[in-house]
């Protein structure tokens, strides 16, 4: 058995390896040869935690386990992380476990690499402005993984505390990209490609805001209950998601879906788009919007690619099980 | 982090041991304190392969994880153990994965601790003789646990098919108990206390040959479908169990229930007489029949002794994550 603590994640795995492996098994779904199993989801009734996993199986690159942790908000008093997880990796031949992954960073990684393969496939070509919609611990990762996709000329991030915004312009100046702070008429007015990474739970961009060619990577939403947008921007765009079933219950489609104003037979799985069995974008008019929801065979897909460079580089902590 | 592999379980815990921590959450569970997450069990379409994971939380004993594993039917023609799993602990107060414990002889070991607890507290105090239905890998275990609960001066076992049955005998020569195969009839009629532990989909006990006063353990029945005993007898027991609603959707009551045989609110969590809110068995004639599903909690019941007792005599594989 691999072990893999989470402190050697970040040597091991860039965002680049994750977004091959997410694109990978996005295109793997919609193949319909990965799949996630039931999330578990529950309040445990101490520390104020919720714990669970999603776990799948991606039977195109053997892929087959779990991401198992949770949310612990009293965590960060403590100098630790509020999410906390780990990936656990079972061989697909014989059911023994054949790793054990850190899953905080990868977690992060993975999330930033879906909206950046959304960006890919389905932004405009000519997109010259990002804008950023949130400002919290995973927006940098969100930015840096969208800066790589286009060839973009300036980012404009709001967040509902302006404090925090400095972040974001900490990671656009890496990078060389002049950053604004924006208000949301602003941002939507000048953006080409909007990415939401929020914890909502109610509408922050209203309806009529979004321009016309504008591509939406909708990544805070994952829970019942949680919204980022207005339903009749989804109920407008073109929408795209990582997993139809979460997009329209958990996701930022679900109130779109339950409002009627989306119907998710035209939901487009994101892996179609990968395989050339969509085309994506048609039109430089269309807006596209891609509801990342996060699913358990995107975990499973950078913890195998962490396995694989840690044992390549000879960096795997092996266990004789 | 701490790392337990499979091959150091045996060294490190003992029946007994597992019988103190599975023991201890069923009471805790009684109290509503321990409470298993919903089962995942998936057939994942590739080496013939169950995988899936039970889940819970004791918030009495901070126990906080799941197992995960499966069943390859593959693996015994490679040298592998068919059940293949490991145990995850969460630390409940951060979240953190506390520890990684092998799972197959614990899994072998919390279901024979299961039995032997129901007869240790429901099994008359005058049981002399011992019957053992199935006589697969599993059967060992449960007999070992369960000779140490009563002063048994006899063991029949019965097996569909007979050439098995040896290694019962082993285990009950090595204890100095005489052990005889048996017909179902002669061991229905003489054993005080019968165990069934089988895979079976149809009934192998019939109607009427269960004798006032025993006390069954019925341990094979765990998945929609199987059954051990005609329901007649299950309808005309005292029922115990470790999860009741385990017990009439996938247990050996399931059967009973559908038809009509048994009232659910009628069924004891095994936890209630552990902790004396039940008085157990009532008469010297009463049928008494535990239910042994198996649950999430008590996988990691056994798996925090695991880790207690390698920490404590200094075998803990210890990872800094």
């Amino acid at each position: 058995m691999i072990v893999i603590p989470e402190r050697d994640i970040v040597r091991l795995v860039s965002a680049a390896d994750c977004l091959m492996a997410v694109e990978r098994v996005f295109a793997s779904s919609a193949r319909k040869m990965a799949r996630n199993f039931p999330v578990i989801r529950e309040a445990i009734g101490h520390a104020d935690a919720l714990y669970g996993f999603k776990s799948g199986f991606d039977r195109e690159n053997l892929a087959l386990g779990l991401k198992s942790g949770g949310y612990w908000p009293n965590n960060a008093s403590r100098g630790l992380t509020n999410h906390q997880s780990m990936i656990f990796l079972f061989d697909a031949d014989t059911g023994r476990c054949r790793a054990v992954v850190g899953g905080n960073l990868l977690t992060a990684l993975r999330t930033a690499a879906a909206s950046a393969i959304s960006i890919k496939h389905l932004a405009r070509i000519d997109s010259r402005v990002l804008g950023i919609v949130g400002a919290g611990h995973q927006s940098t990762f969100q930015l840096q993984a969208a800066l790589e996709q286009r060839q973009f000329e300036k980012v404009l991030g709001w967040n509902k505390t302006p404090e925090k915004i400095g972040r974001l312009a900490k990671v656009a100046q890496e990078r060389g990209v002049p950053f604004h702070a924006a208000g949301l008429e602003q941002l939507c007015a000048s953006a080409d490609v909007i990415i939401t990474i929020t914890s909502s739970f109610a509408p922050i961009i209203p309806a009529g805001l979004i321009r016309p060619g504008t591509h939406l990577a909708c990544m805070g939403t994952d829970t019942k209950g949680k919204q980022e947008i207005a339903p009749e921007i989804v109920g407008a765009a073109t929408v795209f998601t990582d997993e139809i079933e979460q997009s329209i219950s958990i996701g930022e489609a679900q109130h779109a879906f339950t409002q009627g104003l989306l119907d998710p037979a035209q939901i487009v799985s994101i892996g179609d788009v990968i395989n050339g069995d969509h085309p994506g974008r048609r039109s430089m008019e269309e807006i596209t919007l891609f509801d990342g929801t996060g699913v358990g065979v995107q975990d499973l897909a950078v913890a195998s690619a962490a396995v694989d460079l840690a044992v390549a580089s000879g960096m795997a902590i092996e266990i004789d099980a």
